[in-house]
C-alpha cells in the first residue's frame, strides 16, 4: 500500500498540475545514449540555444538542423540501401529488357557478380539509377519504393530496411523537435527515395527532406496532370553540395549539423561558419559486433563509402566537433535489438 | 453599467472557459474580404477539410497551400518589384562599370529609356539580372535586397514596395495557418530576393519559399565558408516549371494553389490533379482606381506578365476555379488605404 500510494500520489499531483508523467519524472531524453562527452554535449548546447536570456539564445525560427542519411540515421552498410533497391529493380525489370543478358553493367548484376558490374565506377552506377529509378511518374516511384520497402531486409539484420535505422538518433530527433528545432534530411541520396517513408521512420515531412535529384517534366496523361521522371541528374547533394542544397532549399544556415563522413564536411564547416552558437557532430562507425566497423579514421580500407578519413578526425578536434563512438556512446543501436 | 455588464460577463465566460475572445465573438477571419461566391468558398472549402469525420477531411500534415507572388500577394504594376531592383542596382553600380556608358541594354539603361534596353527581350533582361544578382555571397545578397527595400517606394502609391502586399491576401494567409494550413510561396520571381522580407510580410519563413535561382558554389574565403552567387540559371520556377519546383521543394501536391496568371495555370492544374477535395483560385486585376487593371481576360493588352488570357478565364469556369475581382471582392487592397 505504502508502495502504491508513493506511485500514486505524485502521479496525480503531476496530472492536477496538467504536467505530464513523462516531465514530472525528469525522464531522459536520450535513453539510447550512456552518460559520456557526446550526449553531454548535445544537452548542453541544446540547453543553452533554448533558454531565454541566454547570451547563446536562438529564436525557434532559426532553430534548423541537418542530418546526414545514410550512416547518420540509418545503416549504410555493406552498401547504401538505395543500391540495394536499384539492385532489386534491375532483377524485376530484367524480363522488359532482354538486351540486359549481354549489356554492362546489367549483364553482371543479373549473374550477382556485383564486383565486375561496379568495375565501371561512376558510370556504371548512373546506368544502373537511371534504368532503375527514371521513366515513370512522381507518385508511380513513390508506390515503387514503398512495395520494395515492405518486402526487402537487410543481409544481416533480417530486418526491413527502415527498421535499421539508429534508435539514439531518433530520440535525438524528437528531443530537438520538442525543443523548437526544425530537423531537416540533407543527403547525397535520392530526395524521391527518402521521403516516402522518412516521416514515419524519422518524423521529418516530405518538405523538410533534401537530396540528390533528376529532373522532372510536368505533362498531362490521359487528361490528368503527372511529374514524369526524367533520366537527367538535376542536383547531388553531397560534399559542396551540401551546403548549396542546404541554401536552395532551407534559405538558413545550420544551427546544429550530423553527419558520419567525408560528404559531410562542406554542411558542418558551412553550419560551424555561422555566428553565434553551432553544433557539428559526427558519428564513428566503430562497432563491428552490434552494426559495422569501417573507415580509414579507425585504419581500416576505405569502403567507398561513409569514409571518415584521418583528416576528418583531425579537423573535429582542430574545430571542436563531437565525435560519437557507436560502441562507446549508444546503449542500443537499433529498437530490434531489445525484441 | 449595464453595457459594461453585457461586455464583461461573455468576456469572463468566455475566458473560464479557456476560450479566447476572439472565437467567442466568432470574429471575421477576412475583414477585408466583401461577402460574396469568392469569400464563401474559401471559408466553405476551409471548413470541409478541417472537419474531423468529414469525407473531405485532410490531415494536418498534408494542408499544403502555395501562392504565387508578383500580382498575387503584392502589386506587378507598372512593372514586376524585381526589376525595379535590377534597375536601381545598374544605376548603383554603374561608377564601377564605364564599359555600360556604351553597351546595351546598360547604355539605354543609364540614359532612363527602359524600352529601349528592354527590346533585347529575353537576352537582355539575363544580362540585366546577371550584372546585378551575382558575383557576391548570398548574405551580401540579402543584406542588398534589405538595404533597397529600406528605402525605395513604389511609383504609383509612394510607399515601401512591401508595404504594397495585399492585405486580403495577409487576412487568407493568416487564416489558413491557423487552420493547420503550411504556405508556401511559388514564384517565378527570384528566391533569394523573396526570402529577406517574406517572413515580415507574410509570415512565410525562407525554407517555405520556392522561386527562381541561380546556381551557388561554396568555397572559402578568408577562412570564412560561403555560398558565392554566379552568373548561371539553376531553375526558372514558371509555367510548367511550378509543379517541378513543389516537388521538388515540398514533395507533396498543394490541396490549395492560388494565381494571377497563365504562369500559374500548371500549378492550378497539378493542384486540382489530386485526389480528394483540392481549391483553387486566381486573382484579376480590374481595380485601376485602388490599384491596377490589366490583362487580356479584361480586354485590356496584355503588358506581358500577369497575362490573364481569355483561354484561362475559360479555363476557370470549365474547372470551377474561384476567380476574385480585386474590385468586387475585396474591400480594403492594401493596408495603406486606411492610415
Amino acid at each position: 500500500m505504502k508502495r502504491i500510494l508513493t506511485q500514486v500520489i505524485p502521479a496525480a499531483l503531476a496530472l492536477a498540475l496538467g504536467v505530464s508523467l513523462a516531465t514530472a519524472r525528469a525522464e531522459d531524453p536520450l535513453p539510447s545514449w550512456n552518460d559520456g562527452k557526446a550526449k553531454q554535449s548535445i544537452i548542453e548546447f541544446v540547453a543553452k540555444v533554448t533558454k531565454p536570456g541566454s547570451p547563446d539564445f536562438v529564436p525557434v525560427p532559426e532553430r534548423i538542423a541537418t542530418f546526414d542519411n545514410d550512416g547518420t540515421l540509418w545503416c549504410e552498410q555493406p552498401m547504401p540501401v538505395q543500391l540495394f533497391f536499384a539492385l532489386d529493380r534491375v532483377k524485376a525489370l530484367a524480363p522488359q529488357h532482354p538486351e540486359w543478358k549481354t549489356k554492362e553493367p546489367f549483364a553482371s548484376l543479373l549473374k550477382g557478380d556485383l564486383k565486375t558490374a561496379l568495375a565501371g565506377g561512376e558510370h556504371a552506377l548512373l546506368e544502373i539509377i537511371m534504368a532503375t529509378h527514371t521513366g515513370m511518374t512522381t507518385a508511380e516511384f513513390e508506390q515503387i519504393v514503398k512495395d520494395w520497402l515492405a518486402t526487402a531486409k537487410h543481409p544481416k539484420f533480417k530486418q526491413p530496411y527502415n527498421a535499421c535505422v539508429y534508435q539514439p538518433m531518433t530520440e535525438l530527433l524528437a528531443y530537438l523537435h520538442a525543443n523548437g528545432f526544425k530537423n531537416f534530411i540533407v543527403s547525397g541520396g535520392g530526395i524521391e527515395f527518402m521521403r516516402p517513408w522518412a516521416e514515419k521512420a524519422y518524423g521529418i515531412p516530405p518538405e523538410q527532406v533534401v537530396g540528390s535529384s533528376i529532373k522532372t517534366k510536368f505533362e498531362m496523361r490521359d487528361g490528368k496532370p503527372v511529374l514524369l521522371r526524367l533520366p537527367e541528374i538535376n542536383f547531388i547533394d553531397d560534399k559542396a553540395g551540401k551546403p548549396v542544397g542546404i541554401n536552395q532549399h532551407i534559405g538558413r544556415r545550420p544551427v546544429m549539423a550530423f553527419g558520419n563522413s567525408d560528404g559531410d564536411r562542406e554542411m558542418l564547416e558551412y553550419t560551424q561558419g555561422g555566428s553565434g552558437a553551432r553544433f557539428e557532430l559526427l558519428v564513428l562507425h566503430d562497432d563491428a559486433a552490434r552494426e559495422y566497423a569501417y573507415g580509414p579514421a579507425l585504419g581500416l580500407p576505405d569502403v567507398k563509402l561513409g569514409a571518415f578519413t584521418p583528416a576528418l578526425y583531425e579537423q573535429t578536434k582542430k574545430d571542436g566537433w563531437t565525435v560519437v563512438s557507436m560502441k562507446d556512446d549508444w546503449k542500443t543501436i537499433f529498437a530490434f535489438e531489445n525484441k
